[in-house]
């Protein structure tokens, strides 16, 4: 029987490539490559002996489309046809329940099928809520990470600053209150750790925030850090390093899947272009370093590309300068795959939120920065974009938790 | 007056590009980009005050070749006329003392006009040793750092195992002593630092090693760690931190400068290869991390390519896998700039070297690692090549230093 | 003295690289390489013997902004200090006339000092007019090409339909006519033959067309063909020779120079869009071929990226398919620079209509496609657009024309 | 029943994948892409309608190991599961027979188990004729294409220079005859028209071109024109055409199957590399045009590297000048697949040559130089290279044979 339940909203690419996943490795038919929980050490212990056993991981999802994670596992055209042979079965016994969704929130799908109606917001929770309660068997515990679309970006507005607010925004049906939230209040509400991999606002605000505290729910975000931005984190630091200036960095992406047609909206794509932006500065620092980073140029784009389907194809252009500030440039053409890079980090956030719950944590994780684009910031304490930075701070945590439980 | 005197077996496009580096940043017409010690900070105070001021910096050479910087400099392409111009006058002052040559170990310059004849490997000891004292002005003091041709690789022998054979051998002119060790011991012996920028075995010997011991002299090496090595040791740390596999690392150069000319030959490119063929291993662990490393097809190109002059562009193909096994690509093409790359190096090594001297060092400074392709292993100590890792162990050893300095 | 006069709407990078080209070409100084007119060959004889002389070619410009050629040329950081010394008395003795400039048509340049005022756009002719004129020295010949900036996009309206409701929209000032019509009109009426260099609509309207087919004076266009959609109807003509499919094509530029800053503007892009998106379909006739290139995706992006500079660096991704439809691709990095690429198809394009004036050729020159991404069709003609066989016409009207020339 | 069987010494990866692909696309499983006899027109007529229908060929095979194409094509990894498994039934039932192999002429499958033996090289002839004549069904035509591994390179000795003198180095077993030698000498014997799909020298002597024209046997090579050198007789044209200079076009490719295998060997690489450099030459004539090409510096290497498995990659850096001689660059990384390029090219060439020898063509015939690296010379006649240059003499000659065979 399953020990953790992993409940995705969004049941998509990402999500049934995950869940493939780990049934193809649980029968050694594949390896779960790129996943932490799985390959890596800590103080010469297999971390996999701290967490959650893939045996003992089971699948809950909801999306717009009613289809099973077979039908978007073939649709999506990730996996190769043998593999998706080899756990058909298991991946047809997973549909999705019915979502919160709001066309002005992801244009790109209106008219979906699949959507749950109701009196007001806070009855859209009560729903989720319910959902939440019939996906949690006996002794189960659950996590849910958001696999779901890139919402449109909207600034937070009062409703979002304190819980009470946000409360009286859900029974008002506050225009303002995205899907995304609805899902993240009900799951912590229920006490379900909650991580979001979509660059949109949604528990990087004071109302859910401070409910994350109260309840005792360790929450984290946001936006996977997976292909292109994965390097950038890589390669900037280490031409800092060596105190090479950088005049411009050009970042352009071409990406055929439905994440793809989300995003080529553009009040969807500034969520994103503004998780993408935001990592230069904090790495370089260009207040600190004006003579090497003061005047650089960072431009992000991301382009609909059918062809592409959902291998998601980065180009970087750098311009940098060294000694006597002659120019050089280095360029990377990086070939992903967007669930493939995503996967493992759905399965080790799942696994680390399980974990930190158990341990007793509660609100912003930002130890697990190391997974996001934009890691949730802490008031008062800088943010981390360094990927090796950002690693040893997730090993020191997972020591300290470890160490926790073992002396309980 | 200058207080240190940066000596370079080879005057050519590095050497001059440094020299001319440092005299336009003293006069305010260029930036010393890439220097550590020019824009580093530790624990929040400039690096630069810890080191000699670029004002009290000056320079001395050999080359086989009887050119003056001026001349290398503008024959090299690597700086703009009006850079050239403005210091001509100070790098036409600049002329090489002969060098000690010999063209079995560099077959691509054979015939060299400018080069010492001796009675002895131990008699051109004597004739360095004289250059040597020659450029020690009242009260300066002396670094030397190896920036000439790559020369053959050959495998120590016996005469490298203690500095007993290895002074027999060179009285005995044992053809099996480089002419870069000839530099190195007259350095050891006339207690100045030496650093070793090539990739051929020079100080990186039992011999030498002890005798800087002795002497209590540093010393360090080898092959700076520009472009392509560089950003492998950048980007390889990466993709191991997200576990992600790697089947295949493929990397080719192009660069048309002499150094070019001498990696042509099959003998001095085994010097090279072997410096740029370990990087990857020693990252990667594959022995611990079988799964993800175990198979991995590391292959290392040099090609001789007029067109490109002084700038050596790299195109490397990383094969790597993630989640299930999936196969995905990055490409980076380096537009790099050999020496722009190289002279800040040269800058920051003779400034540590000549910090570690002062500071009582002696022997091999392996924290100095983090300039190198291949850096000097201790016995008994692992090689690190993680970038991240090279710079904490170096800012370690320079506080540690720098206090023992001020409590002195 | 001069015998032919190259009139430039425009004195920005790519007419004072031109001017200065020429002016060290003429002392032997550069090379005016990418020139048809100086290495081509027709039938075995320089086609340079079948043109005007560099010796016997001058200048005369207009621009929006007061600036010199030198100034300009300095400003744009094309040419190399050396080049730029050789030749500055006789670039700053270039100053351009005051320009017909209106912001609607190009936002990015509001503001602009150097601008005509008039009572109406008729008047603004008559003051090109006299501008044409004060240029036109004794038997001295002239040639007007359009070099100024992208005008935003704007479908041809009723006025543009024939030469009585163009007049009388001069007249009025009907804002549908863009100010590079009002040069093309007045340069049409003075017998000067007129090249536009840019995407925007121009003489490609049926009223400029039926004049200069009346007033016999030749015409062309537009929108030179330089980098990435030069290589574009290489590369596309060899897939399709041997059948090999294409799923998709994109196209993404990155330029940093004043063309790029007035194609960040969407109407102004969408211009160059339509000219850059033409290419393909004519190329492949997906019609014709829809099993090999009917369901294309094709984008082209621009990037304003000012690090950038004068260098214009396009990256293409082209998806195609082989045998039973496995798919491949071809990734292409252009480095090239924008002015150098389009400086020699001036002067070529400045000859070639000389010599078709001299010819008696009138209106449309169709044969000069080769110069252009979107060739100025002719009605009931299809539009070439592959580079090889848009050559073979090229030659076969010059051999012809140089045919009547020799025998009348 | 056939009418064409296509007999291919070699059974890899592109004779198995042109059988299975000919055999999908027969049950409309897959598309003939990249063939010019499924795809291409002649004046608004199907070229199809002018050859042997797919369904009428099949197939036979000569290899040095003893695997079916089945088991081939699974190894190869070229096709898909699905793919495979479709023809699976069909592809097991073509086994080859015993190969003509020397270890000299490839070092790299020294060992191979299925060979033949014989008295002298002339008894092997003898034993491929039987092979040959085996294969004749009643009413069958006959081709044969050379799809086995590059050879060794060694330059002709006076044993090709005259039938007679071949003949006698058969009987006396010569070892300057290479095995592809004694295959297409029997195939020429036998009225068997023979294509040269690998670099090295077979047909291209002066015994086999006289024995062609007195036997009356069509001929062609050499080296199929896939990957990297198809873009190059692209591209260089392109720049011709614009006289852009060229001052270095570096290849290289990454290749991971057993054509990589054999490369990696010197006297292997060697036949490669003359095909490969070859090209420019030709396409540039730097005698005629010195300004532009004159210094050009042009090197290939190829690279075994076996994570590419059958996928060839080639990455090209081209350094172009322009205008005043300004350095621009090109670089191409072509992700090609090897076998899906060639298979195609022996589709049409086995129909081409078949419909050569129907029309009476006899000796060598270079108007099939459209499919070649290095097509096969005729005295006294220049060698094309420019693709699209061959695909119009291709083309003139398919009209000329075809309304020859409708007049008779």
């Amino acid at each position: 029987m399953s020990e953790l339940r992993i409940l995705t909203p969004g049941l998509g690419a990402v999500s049934s490539t995950l869940m493939a996943g780990v049934m193809l490795a649980r029968r050694g038919l594949g390896r779960p490559i790129g996943a932490l929980t799985e390959y890596g050490e800590l103080d010469g212990q297999p971390i996999n002996d701290l967490v959650v056993a893939l045996d003992d991981i089971s699948f809950g999802a909801w999306d717009p489309f009613n289809e099973t994670a077979y039908d978007v596992a073939k649709r999506s055209g990730v996996l190769t046809p043998e593999h998706l042979a080899a756990v058909a079965d298991d991946l047809r016994e997973i549909s999705p329940k019915s979502a919160v969704f709001d066309e002005t929130w992801v244009q790109a799908l209106a008219g979906a099928p699949n959507t749950k109606t109701g009196d007001s917001y806070m009855d859209l929770v009560e729903q989720i809520t319910d959902d939440i309660e019939s996906y949690r068997r006996d002794g189960e515990r659950l996590v849910m990470v958001w696999c779901g679309s890139t919402e449109a970006y909207h600034h937070p507005t009062p409703v979002h600053q304190s819980l009470t607010e946000f409360e009286l925004g859900l029974k008002n049906s506050d225009s303002a209150i995205a899907p995304s939230q609805i899902y993240a209040y009900a799951a912590i509400r229920a006490g379900v750790p909650f991580a979001n991999g979509a660059p949109n606002v949604t528990v990087d605000v004071p109302a859910l925030e401070q409910m994350a505290e109260q309840y005792g729910v360790p929450i984290a975000g946001k936006d996977f850090k997976t292909g292109q931005t994965l390097l950038k984190t890589v390669i900037a630091p280490g031409l800092k390093s060596r105190r090479l200036g950088i005049r411009g960095w050009f970042s352009t992406n071409i990406l055929g899947n439905r994440d793809g047609l989300v995003l080529d909206h553009p009040d969807n794509f500034r969520s994103k272009e503004i998780t993408k932006l935001g990592v230069l500065d904090a790495l370089l620092e260009p207040a600190k370093n004006p003579d090497l980073y003061g005047d650089l140029s960072h431009e992000v784009r991301i382009n609909y590309y059918p062809p592409a389907g959902d291998n998601k194809e980065g180009w970087d252009n750098i311009d940098l300068v060294g000694w006597l500030d002659y120019p050089m440039q280095i360029k990377v053409n990086f070939l992903c795959r967007d669930s493939i890079l995503a996967a493992p980090i759905v399965l080790d956030l799942a696994r680390f939120l399980d974990m930190a719950k158990t341990a007793g944590n509660k609100g912003v994780q930002n130890w697990l920065g190391y997974y996001f684009k934009s890691p949730h910031p802490v008031e008062g304490e800088p943010t981390e974009h360094d990927l090796f930075v950002q690693e040893r701070i997730l090993l020191d945590e997972i020591r300290r938790m470890s160490a926790g439980l073992t002396t309980t």
